[in-house]
C-alpha cells in the first residue's frame, strides 16, 4: 500500500481530542464530545487543505487517522527507543530530497558570492556560550557532563564556533591572524536546544550561516544582505513576500547612553555587560509588551522615565527621526544611511526596511542588526544577523579586535514559507535511468554485466535484485523506482546476444513506448537506437 | 604570512619530547636528551616526507615547530574552550573542500546504483544499542542523561537508526511495512564514540552507509560490494591496492553448532545471544591471539578442544575446505560460492578474497560479512559490512522478520589511503570567476551594481569589500581568492560607461593577460570580448 501522509505528530494531535465514547453520554460528556467533533473537523479541514490532493478527502483523512490511532494503541508496548529523542527529525528519502535541494540552494548562493564552506563538531564546551545576558539560546542549551567531567553541549548556534576557529589561527599574544583576511565563510550546521515548555517545538534545526571576518565597515553587512536577497529572489520569494528589517545597535547605544547606560558598563550583580542585557530585554518587546520591558530594564538600573524615552525611540519610523531623537547624526546613523544607499545599487532596496525596534536577542551584536520576516506576519523570523565586533576579543583577549558580521538562516521557517507560496519544486524525478530485470536466476549474471556496462557509460542503474519471470513484476519495480528505461534480460534475446530495452518516456508515432534490441557489446549505442526507433 | 602546515596535534607531539635543557646535563638527563633528539629527528623526517615540499626543509620544520611550541607556551592561559572537545575535528575551508569531494564521490556512487539518501538525528536512545555482546562500539558510547532523565547517546553507528526508521513505518502487530520494499538507502552520518585509552584517536568520524532492506538472498550483498568496488575504481584505487575479505557467519554457525553452540542459544548469565558473543570474541583474534580467544570462548561455555577446532576452521583457505570441515556443502556455503561466481559477471572478482577468519565485531550480523583492507596491511579496515537478518525482529518483535544487509565506510582510513597513493585531486581551483575592485568609496555602488549583473549571468563574484586606490592591492586580493578575472571599477572608465576587465588566464599573442573594456550595460558580452582580444 502507499505510504500514509501522516506522521506520529499528526496521530498524537488526533489522539489528543480523546477516544470515541461507548454508551450513552452524560451532559458533561456531551459537551466534551461536541468539542471533540469540532476539533476533529478543524484538523481534517486543515489537513485537507495542506495535502491538497483530491485522493485525500476529509472522509478518507478521518478514516486514516482513526486507523493510525488504533494501530498506535495496539502498539502501546512499543519500545520508546523506536522513536528518535524528543524534538528530533528523521529524514526519509522524500524529506531528504527536499533538504538537499534547500541546502544546494544555500551553497549555490554562498558560492556565487565567493564564500567558502567550513564545518565543526556539533559538540562544544559549555563555556563558549556563557555570556550572562539572559539570552534564550544560552538558557536552553542541550548541555551535559561527559565521562571525563567536561561540561559540553550540542551547539546552540554556530557563531561562537566560528570565533573559536578564527582564534585557533590567531596568536592571542600578538593578535596576528594566520589566515588571510577578510574571511568569507559559510556553513550549514545542525544546532540544538533543550526546552521543555512548549509542545511540538523541535529541539534541532539546520542553520545556514554566512560570516565575513575582518571588515570593519558596512560593505560587509551589505554583501551578506545581498546574498540573502539573491537567495530569496532565486527561489521566487519576492520583496512582496519577504522583508528585511534593519537597525543598528550602535544607534541604540547612543539612545541608551543618554540614560546612563554606557558602552562596556558591567552589571554589579554578575559582571555581565549592561548594554547587551538591555538589548536582550528590548528584543522581548513584541512578546512581553512595554510594561514588562520597563520592569526588566528597571532591574538593570534604568528608571521608568528613561525606559519610556527608550521605548519611544524604538518607534522612530525613519533613521533620520531616530537621529533627531539622539540629537544629531552620529557615525552609526551615517552607516545605516550608507547601507540603504548602496542597497539601491545592489538592487536589493526593495527588500529592506528601517525598523528601530529590531535589536535581535543575542548578546554579542554591536552594530547593524537585521531580521527577515514574512510580510503577512504569520511566521517566526526567517533569518537574523548583525555585526559582532567584540566577540573575538571577549574570547581571545584584548589583542583580538577582529571585526565580524554574520547571519543565521534556519531551515524550518523558510520551508514553511516555500510550501505556502507553492515555490517547492516537484521532487518526483528519481534520476534512475535504467531498471535492469533478469527473467531467471540463471540470467542474473548477465544482468550484472549489463548493469556494469551501463554504469560505465555514466548511467544510474537500479538492478532488480530478485529475478522474476512475470513481466508485470518488472513493470511494477520500474514504476516504484521512477526509471526512464527498462532492460529485459530474457533467454531468447540473450541467446541472440541482445537485450530488449523499453524507453518509457519516448513514444513512437503510434504513441507506444519505444522498444529496441541492443547488442550486448554495444550498450553505449542505446540512445541512438532509441532515437532512430522513435523517428521511424 | 602564509598559513603554517602544522596543527595543534603536531605541536602537542613535538612538545611531548620535552623542553630544551638549560645548564649542564646530569647523566640521566643526557640519556633523556639523546632520546629527545632522536624523537625530534624522526618526527622532522616524517613531516618532511608528508609535506613533500622543497620549501619545508627539516631545518625549517624544526624552526616552525619550535616557534609554535613557544607560542603555545606563551598562550598557556588560553581558555580550554577555544579548542573543540577532545577528539573532534574542525573543518577549515581547505579540509572542507576535501570532505565535500569525498562525500560527493560517496553520493555519486550510491546514486548510480539507484540508492536514495536519508538522514536522522545524531542523538539516539541508549537502549537502541544495548545488545549484551561485549562489542567495542557499545562499550564506548558517547552517552549521557538529558535534563528530562532520558538516557541518550551520540550515535555510535547508523544501522540501528536505519532499523528504527524502517520499524517506524511498520505495523509491529502485523509486520506490514508501509514502505515499498526493497529499500536501497544510503547516508553519510557522523558517528561518535567515547574512549579514553589511546591518545590521538578521534572520537568522531563520518561513515558512508549503504543498506538494502527486504532482500533475503546474496544478490543484495553483491550489489553493495559492486558499489564499493566501483567507488574504489572510480578514485583510482585498484584491486592491487585494496582487497575485500568475504566470509559467512552462517558458515561459522555450522562450525560452532558442531561444538554445542546453536542458533538463538541464550547465555545463562545475562540472556545475551551466545553465537553473537562468540563472533565478537573471534573478531578479536588478530588483536589478542589464539590463547586469549580460547580463554574468552571458555567463558561462554566452549571447551579448549572445541576452541582449537574452531580456530582451525578459521584458517580454511577456501570455502570448499571450510565446507569439508563442517562435513558437506550447506546452503550457506552455496551462497558464498554464488557470490563469488556473480562477482565475475559484475567485474569485481579481482577485489574479493575468501577469508574464513573475518567475522566482524558487531553482534547483529547473521550471514555473509566482509571487510575491505589495504593490501600492504598497514591501515585499519577501510569498510565493513554484512547481512543482519534478525536486527529488526530484535527491536520490533516476532512479526518484523525483515532481511537486511549493509556496510559502513569511514572517512578517515580511505583519506589516509588516498593520500598515500597520491590519488587526491588538486583542490587549488577556487571557482571564483571575478574579483570586482572599486578604486574609491564613491565607486563602491557601481561595483555592487556590476557584481550583481555578473552574478545574474551565473558567475561567481567576489566583491573586494574595501575600496583601494592602489592597483597592487587589487591584485593581491584577486590572488588570495584565486579569481580568474579582475574587474577594475575606476573613475575614468566609469565616466565612459565601461569597466576594465583583465583575464588572468587568457594570454594575448604577446603572452600578456588579456585586458578588455566592457560596456556597463553589456556585461554579458565579456566572454566574447575576451576571446576576440586573445585572437587579435
Amino acid at each position: 500500500m502507499s505510504a500514509s501522509p501522516f506522521n506520529s505528530e499528526h496521530v498524537g494531535e488526533w489522539a489528543s481530542f480523546g477516544p470515541k465514547l461507548k454508551g450513552k453520554p452524560t451532559p458533561e460528556q456531551r459537551v466534551a464530545l461536541a468539542e471533540r467533533k469540532e476539533k476533529r473537523t478543524a484538523m481534517k479541514q486543515r489537513l485537507f487543505e495542506e495535502l491538497n490532493d483530491p485522493k485525500w478527502t476529509e472522509k478518507k483523512i478521518e478514516k486514516e487517522l482513526d486507523r493510525l490511532m488504533e494501530e498506535q494503541e495496539k502498539a502501546a508496548e512499543r519500545p520508546e527507543y523506536l522513536d528518535g529523542p524528543s524534538g528530533t527529525r528523521d529524514f526519509y528519502p522524500p524529506e531528504m530530497k527536499v533538504q538537499r535541494w534547500l541546502f544546494d540552494n544555500f551553497r549555490k548562493t554562498a558560492a556565487s558570492y565567493g564564500f567558502e564552506e567550513y564545518d565543526a563538531p556539533v559538540l562544544e564546551h559549555v563555556k563558549l556560550y556563557e555570556r550572562k545576558a539572559g539570552e534564550e539560546i544560552v538558557d536552553q542549551m542541550y548541555n551535559f557532563t561527559d565521562k571525563e567531567g567536561k561540561h559540553v553541549t550540542l551547539r546552540p548556534e554556530m557563531t561562537p564556533t566560528l570565533a573559536r576557529m578564527v582564534l585557533n589561527k590567531t596568536n592571542l599574544v600578538t593578535g596576528e591572524v594566520r589566515l588571510t583576511l577578510p574571511l568569507k565563510w559559510f556553513s550549514i550546521p545542525q544546532c540544538w536546544r533543550f526546552e521543555t515548555t512548549q509542545r511540538g517545538r523541535k529541539r534541532e534545526h539546520y542553520q545556514w550561516n554566512m560570516d565575513i571576518v575582518g571588515v570593519n565597515h558596512v560593505h560587509a553587512e551589505l554583501e551578506l544582505l545581498a546574498a540573502a536577497c539573491q537567495f530569496f529572489r532565486g527561489l521566487g520569494i519576492g520583496p512582496d513576500v519577504v522583508g528585511i528589517k534593519v537597525n543598528s545597535r550602535a544607534v541604540l547605544e547612543a539612545v541608551l547612553s543618554k540614560h546612563g547606560i554606557t558602552k562596556g558598563q558591567k552589571d554589579k550583580s554578575d559582571g555581565g555587560d549592561v548594554f547587551a542585557k538591555a538589548c536582550v530585554i528590548i528584543d522581548k518587546l513584541d512578546k512581553i509588551g512595554g510594561c514588562a520591558v520597563t520592569d526588566l530594564l528597571g532591574e538593570i538600573g534604568v528608571n521608568a522615565d528613561s525606559a519610556a524615552d527608550i521605548l519611544k525611540a524604538l518607534e522612530a519610523p525613519t533613521v533620520d527621526q531616530l537621529s533627531e531623537h539622539i540629537g544629531g547624526e552620529t557615525e552609526a546613523v551615517g552607516e545605516v544611511k550608507r547601507l540603504f544607499e548602496l542597497a539601491k545599487d545592489y538592487g536589493i532596496d526593495d527588500y529592506l526596511i528601517f525598523d528601530a525596534s529590531v535589536v535581535r536577542g543575542l548578546a554579542y551584536y554591536t552594530g547593524i542588526v537585521w531580521e527577515a520576516f514574512d510580510r503577512r506576519g504569520e511566521l517566526r523570523a526567517i533569518m537574523g544577523g548583525g555585526r559582532y565586533d567584540r566577540l573575538l576579543e571577549l574570547y581571545g583577549g584584548a589583542k583580538c579586535q577582529i571585526p565580524c558580521v554574520g547571519f543565521g538562516f534556519g531551515d524550518c521557517v523558510i520551508m514553511e514559507l516555500l510550501k505556502e507560496c507553492g515555490k517547492l519544486p516537484d521532487f518526483q524525478e528519481s534520476g534512475v535511468d535504467y531498471v535492469v530485470c533478469a527473467f531467471s536466476p540463471e540470467l542474473y549474471g548477465a544482468a550484472c554485466s549489463i548493469s556494469s556496462k551501463l554504469r560505465a557509460c555514466g548511467c544510474t542503474v537500479d538492478l532488480m535484485p530478485t529475478p522474476k519471470k512475470r513481466v508485470a513484476a518488472s513493470f511494477t519495480y520500474a514504476d516504484q523506482c521512477g526509471a526512464r528505461r527498462m532492460v529485459f534480460v530474457a533467454p531468447d534475446e540473450i541467446e541472440k546476444g541482445v537485450v530488449r530495452i523499453k524507453d518509457l518516456r519516448t513514444k513512437d508515432k503510434n504513441g507506444e513506448a519505444v522498444q529496441v534490441d541492443c547488442p550486448l557489446d554495444e550498450m553505449h549505442t542505446v540512445d541512438d537506437l532509441v532515437a532512430n526507433a522513435a523517428a521511424n
